[in-house]
């Protein structure tokens, strides 16, 4: 029997504590990030948390993949912007992230894209390597308009 | 019947597409954070991907939970590093991330504190918010030893 393995992506970072609840964040070539517990945890506010940059990884995650579909598919759009929002709540005695709701705004440049970005990116949503990862519930709310 | 609802925690952040794969990730009072696909799916080095900060998300959230019960049973500890690297590859055919290991370095005071720091660490991990929310399998692989 012959099996066939698939390409294997490696993503590495390196965390140091620095003082309080706070560390820093690297990983080769890109800019060091502060990080920290957050102030409902007994952590600083106005520093990127954990729980932030959980709910983030999935809303960039959906933008990369819809990018790339876009590109592949020849859609035309002017303009992505996409709120997140992350709800943690006690579920099974567990705190969880509960549900991530993403609310992408895209503008297109004529009607007949609305039905075709909504389609890319309702794709985009389900081949999602970092939504296909977590245990969450993705609520996806997109509002697609032409940009006029 | 009384329905106790758990307390609830928000987590907001806005993205906006940029240029070609790159977009700027904003949450209230916290520093603007340049994101892009990674190079491996068509994007740009050297800035943080949605991958890179999943993955992160996971080794911070283990540092920052670990630094809330250190204090809480008072474990003293010089410093803590660590390393994480997630893998992302085709399970069941879709892209996921399969494994997270998390290495994290512990420098404790005295040697009666490294079997202590092990037991916050461990069960840190198991009341960690953000690997409670992901399906990824965590490899938690701790060196700690005393401070010399």
């Amino acid at each position: 029997m012959v099996v066939v393995k698939s390409k294997q992506f490696i993503y590495k970072n390196e965390l140091s504590w620095k003082s309080e609840k706070k560390g820093l964040l690297a990983s080769k070539d890109k800019p060091p990030l502060e990080v920290a517990c957050p102030p409902e945890f007994g952590g600083h506010p106005g520093i990127w948390s954990p729980e932030d940059l959980l709910v983030a990884s999935v809303n960039i995650c959906i933008m990369t993949t819809f990018l790339y579909y876009a590109k592949n598919w020849e859609l035309k759009f002017s303009s992505y912007q996409s709120y997140a929002e992350g709800v943690a709540e006690i579920v099974e005695k567990k705190l969880v992230f509960s549900t991530i709701e993403i609310r992408p705004k895209i503008l297109v440049t004529s009607d007949r894209d609305i039905k075709e970005a909504e389609k890319v990116l309702r794709f985009s949503e389900r081949n999602c390597l970092v939504s296909n990862s977590i245990k969450s519930k993705i609520i996806l709310k997109p509002e697609i308009r032409v940009n006029s």
